[in-house]
């Protein structure tokens, strides 16, 4: 056994954490045929057939006891498990297309609450124009979704790592879960993302899910730079402290870095009723995704 | 409260069973904008981009206790998960291209155990040519991977429902699980299933994943037809009675159904070393998919 696998062997899951999970699971996963971005961004993004276009390619699970609880209402549960996957399309600017829906389901679960779930599913698709065409059910012990979900986009996708020191960072709407259930029903920010990369004021994105703290190391990291937060002029909920809208996870708003001239023409030509706000700068220097709070699923509490 | 609603809050999953679960829960999905094939097939079939081209798209899980257990060796697990998602592919003719792969973990788990997963998976994709694009780590009590795959193919995808009274089936390879661990280590059937649809020899076709007894009656009912088993004709691994290559599942060899005029040539044309028998055929009359065992995972056993 090799000096790294014994390291490995005595490694748990809490000391690795999510970010350090994920780059041991798919540290040597390269590109491929028609691949144009794989690991590491909202979405891989893959050659759409046609000259500039792309296919978005996203997958993302909810879990009962993680993300939801027993009480939670049915159609909620199945209206989140799409809406997140549906926010990682806007994040890079694309159109969410079709997507695919499993389900693991224990025995004694009623048919009705299946049933909920699955019409927040259909509602939420009908609102951002998705196709469901397929997935499957299986038994499980506790209830889980999983989405995958394709999108399409016929400009450039914005991705993570585009960014430079300099640009200026701006997020969408307000932060800090403090609404009860906000989480629940929260919009993508569809329309916003595609209007950002047609217009081509957003040079870096992604969508908040983990909380800023945890999130903006994550898009510096990716652009080879480093940050700066605002931290008083973070747009917050109504009664959100600065250090809950820095770490509290599922803003799902969209954050993105913008060229110093373009700024002022992006605030005069924005079109959306929802808040804009700059909440400071990429910088010079690297990041190496220092964590500012946020969510972690494998870390102790 | 209406009286299809007090009926559905009546019943238990292990009434309505698999079949009747997934037809409750997608009743409602339509196509939509690109999509060729929706619910009820072994992939999605959706617009590729260029006229002719195709793509598929299919997701699959497998849950602990449910599909594997805690002593299934680890890359084993990884290696099953993706590869029944090619299988599916293999199904309708295609190429596999790119999956997501979605890891629900007990915290308690090793890290050594999952990198042994996703080592099964890497050498599943290296040799049936699959770029992994991407994927999620998320909390769970038991330990679940469900895959994204998405195929694509330039030549028209054999789908279930284009089967025609007088048709004989076929089926690759032998049935019945006799040997131990051959569920973990199945081979995904891509070639077969790629000459078979570029020479138009199969005119309907799925993977047997849940045994011909349940299989074969939903490709008789997708095309509108009846069928009739051959029993004693079942190619089986040996030592499988007859029950079993009826009913056993995870098989994953390829059912298809071929016009009378063709057969000759198709068996002489065969070019794999892999085993081609005749079945059966699909009969006049309708197939309200009578079970004719399998596995259900929702049924009281």
């Amino acid at each position: 056994m090799s000096a790294k696998s014994r390291r490995l062997d005595s490694a748990t899951l809490a000391g690795l954490g999510e970010n350090g999970l994920i780059q041991l699971l798919t540290r040597r996963w390269r590109g491929g045929r028609g691949v144009r971005v794989g690991v590491g961004d909202d979405c891989a993004v893959l050659d759409g057939g046609r000259k500039g276009e792309w296919l978005l390619y996203k997958t993302d699970a909810v879990v009962e006891e993680v993300h939801f609880t027993a009480k939670t209402a049915a159609d909620l549960i199945g209206r989140k498990a799409l809406a997140r996957a549906v926010s990682d399309v806007a994040a890079m600017g694309g159109s969410p297309w079709s997507a695919l829906i499993t389900i693991g389901i224990p025995p004694e679960t009623k048919p009705q609450r299946i049933r909920g779930i699955y019409r927040g599913l259909e509602k939420l698709a009908r609102e951002y124009d998705v196709s469901l065409v397929g997935g499957e059910t299986t038994r499980a012990s506790k209830l889980f979704l999983s989405v995958s979900l394709l999108g399409r986009m016929k400009t450039e996708p914005v991705l993570r790592s585009t960014g430079r020191a300099g640009d200026l960072l701006f997020v969408t709407g307000k932060l800090g879960r403090t609404i009860p259930g906000k989480h629940l029903k929260f919009k993508p920010r569809v329309a916003e993302g595609q209007w950002l990369a047609r217009k081509g004021f957003a040079r870096s994105m992604m969508d908040l899910s983990d909380g800023l703290g945890a999130d903006l190391p994550r898009l510096a990291a990716a652009s080879g730079v480093g940050y700066r937060i605002e931290r008083e002029a973070l747009p917050r909920n109504p009664g959100a402290s600065v250090v809950q809208a820095l770490n509290d996870g599922e803003d799902y708003e969209l954050l993105f870095s913008v060229a110093p001239g373009d700024v002022r023409r992006l605030l005069s030509q924005w079109p959306f009723e929802l808040a804009l706000t700059c909440v400071g700068a990429l910088t010079k220097g690297k990041t190496n995704e220092i964590r500012h709070g946020g969510y972690d699923h494998f870390k102790q509490r």
